[in-house]
């Protein structure tokens, strides 16, 4: 199995790592930045090129991990019509990748990637998505390969399964971010909450995350509520992220009761 | 240590009965709702009551553990001064027990509790206040009897743990509910994001919660944000959500360059 890889950002970089790893063999890593392409390359003994004319030609499948905006442009320049071309973007449909080939689909691994940080994919869920069944067949050989949690979904349900994970961990994250500005602003370790977030966690795969929900806005707890709120007027915009999650927190308590 | 109980919620529940496993002898329950007093005497083989006039007057010491607007009107009904009066919440001052007794103070434990489930406060960090050095020290014994992780803050800085809190536990739990729902309506299973949440919490803490971020917003990503945000245009409320906290992860990202 021959791949080439175009793009050599952060899930480009774990993906082919993994790949490679499985024993596949990563023949050439394009990127538009020659320094990025060369770095992977490097770590999976390929060539690599930061020129899309120069893309080899003879390779069994072109995975294609780069922004949105990118792809279109970069496969525009694309000389030939690859033998089997991938995305893996959780939100662009499969279907962006018929004009250049006959045989498409969608690795999407689910999953926050950092290139600085490669992590081993086996209890990542992989979504993937074929053009047909025989494509569906082989990109779910390959990504076994790399995972023991690989599943089908459609363009539709990938797009939700991606908006589903931009709420839990993006800005999941940014809750954090948020948090530790507010406890800097004391010089207090940001470690102090790390059993609370562990427990959060817990709780909302054991009993669910509306069940589980605690807090001031839960118990509609006006006066602690505005309290909070006056500490936060300095920074309007997260004092309005403050009050619009702490209604939706009392809309959902609504529908539970 | 003779204690008596006021409120029998969630923290009460966990901290009444962390306190009597440590070998405390927790004499009286006390809650509006008779049942809730019950449930959890019958835990700690206290008595128990529903009127504040029958609460006793011999104990060490009163830890009041009721929301902010029933604090002040369940002390207010108390016939006497209590010896030590304590509350457990994070966004009070200490201050407001000063009009019920001169031996005061704070036992707040930094965990979402639930009365359902009973969890070990050993790993918990315990923030603690006293009006004095000798309540202080006092408070301190007592809460190094369930947790390994006791720490003295004032009330200010208790408030602010309290809302950096809020985000990473209430409002990251909000975030989780809303990426349930959207799952839902594919019928998708919310035990897909269980790596990706906790590969986000490991990063946060690994490399802070700034330099963790990742997603569209944090790439400027606009074609995928105004689908995303499309996508969510049935329900205005989380799509104001989305747009606000996009904007804050893009605001922290400038900063961050």
């Amino acid at each position: 199995m021959k791949i080439v890889f175009i793009g050599a950002g952060n899930l480009a970089t774990n993906l082919c790592i993994a790949l490679k790893n499985s024993g596949c063999s990563i023949i050439q890593i394009y990127s538009r930045t020659k320094k990025s392409a060369k770095i992977l390359a490097k770590h999976t003994k390929s060539d690599f090129t930061n020129s899309v004319e120069d893309i080899k030609i003879d390779a069994d499948i072109y995975i294609i991990s780069v922004s949105d905006k990118a792809m279109v442009s970069t496969l525009n320049k694309l000389k030939f019509s690859p033998s089997l071309l991938v995305h893996t973007s959780g939100s662009t449909d499969m279907k962006i990748l018929k004009k250049y080939t006959s045989n498409f689909g969608v690795i999407y691994p689910l999953q926050t990637l950092n290139k600085n940080k490669i992590i081993n994919l086996k209890n990542v869920p992989i979504c993937i998505e074929g053009c047909n069944k025989n494509i569906e067949e082989i990109l779910e050989e390959i990504a076994k390969r790399i995972s023991d949690n690989v599943q089908i979904y459609t363009s539709a349900q990938r797009a939700k399964i991606h908006l589903a994970a931009v709420f839990a961990s993006n800005f999941t994250n940014h809750m954090y971010a948020i948090a530790n500005g507010i406890l800097q602003s004391e010089k207090i370790n940001f470690a102090i909450l790390k059993s609370l977030i562990e427990e959060t966690k817990n709780n909302a795969f054991l009993i669910g995350p509306v069940a589980a929900q605690t807090g001031p806005a839960n118990r509609n707890d006006k006066i602690i509520m505005n309290k909070q709120k006056e500490m936060l007027s300095e920074n309007p915009l997260i004092e309005k992220i403050y009050s619009f999650v702490s209604k939706s927190i009392a809309e959902s308590n609504i529908h539970k009761k």
